[in-house]
């Protein structure tokens, strides 16, 4: 059995992950391979009660940053425990709407905490364990904003500042600058261009997954 | 203004910590001090949040343990910036029922995780803060057995294995034994025995306070 391969999308708000991501499993599948699909903050029971709480103030009080990063650190423990290992040791593929860079880009750049602090925190919480592919979907932050203005209502992350959001944008460029994992995809032409330049680069893990 | 004293009280389930807690804060107010008290899991509206899903399953799912102690430290910080640093500055007294000491006994002594591993990661969701003075309220495992099935349903906690609470309050002991701060106390006879055994361990802190 070939082994499982995850991989996660990363981005600003309205970049496309969930649209990419859902069009990359459908391709995936038609190859043939079991793909389980999950997001972050959430993707299990314990996650989606926490997300509810990061994102939406479920619990009628902000975290401060530091139990917003514990927060998040714990809902990515137990969806590797639960969901990730489990999936990837039966030989599935997992796509994850979000992962680890996320913690690097809002907490680190963002918030500006600690890079070398949040890697060894994010570390424990994965028993060291990383995407093989990840896949930074990008846009110009003002195409971001208003993207994120035609959804509705917006969650705590969407109503930081614009400096905020713009350092984001440029923690998650300097990432994939500095990481062979990270494969930087421009996000603003039409869906069909953007999809193709996704299974370009999903394409050689395939073919990885097919040596004995 | 004399600075604010912080005293955490630990030690198994039943061996009295909120009754104690409760004595103390009143003798203490009866010096004219101003006290807060407060617990563990929980404290905050976030706490209290991140307490039903620790204790009750509230998100319909058991945390694993990476998650769980996560989901722990998570309040503790939100405890440690929104409720103890502030009224610690403002030079009041912090009584907590539980704080640190709980984790290195329960997540490290009860379910093995590395003590050298969880003292940094407490480090850093209290930003390195500690109790100036922790009371370990200590009784024999059966009597712990036997109070804590006088109170109803058992929480998460409380249903663990008896070989899981025996390392519980094994390691409590250990603590003590290697830490100045760790005053352990019986708490086996009256309860008016113990509340004076514990007056005797915080009235020193209450004299230190009154140096200019």
């Amino acid at each position: 059995m070939a082994r499982g391969r995850f991989v996660s999308l990363e981005g600003p708000e309205g970049a496309g992950k969930s649209t990419h991501l859902a069009r990359l499993a459908e391709r995936l599948r038609a190859e043939g391979l079991t793909v389980r699909t999950t997001r972050e903050p959430g993707g299990t029971k314990l996650g989606e009660a926490i997300r509810a709480i990061l994102q939406h103030d479920a619990a009628g009080e902000p975290p401060t940053p530091t139990a917003e990063l514990l927060l998040f650190l714990a809902c990515r423990a137990q969806l590797m425990d639960e969901v990730i290992r489990p999936a990837l040791d039966r030989g599935e593929w997992v796509l994850s709407d979000r992962f680890c860079d996320s913690t690097f880009a809002y907490q680190g750049y963002g918030r500006g905490m600690d890079l070398a602090e949040l890697r060894a925190l994010n570390r424990f919480a994965t028993h060291a364990a990383k995407p093989d592919l990840t896949l930074l979907l990008d846009i110009p932050e003002a195409e971001s904003r208003v993207r994120v203005a035609g959804r509705g209502a917006p969650d705590r992350f969407e109503r930081e500042r614009a400096d905020f959001h713009r350092r984001v944008a440029e923690g998650f460029r300097d990432l994939a600058r500095h990481s062979h994992r990270i494969v930087r995809i421009a996000s603003t032409g039409t869906t069909e261009a953007t999809a193709e330049a996704v299974w370009a680069a999903v394409r050689p893990l395939l073919q990885e997954g097919e040596r004995p």
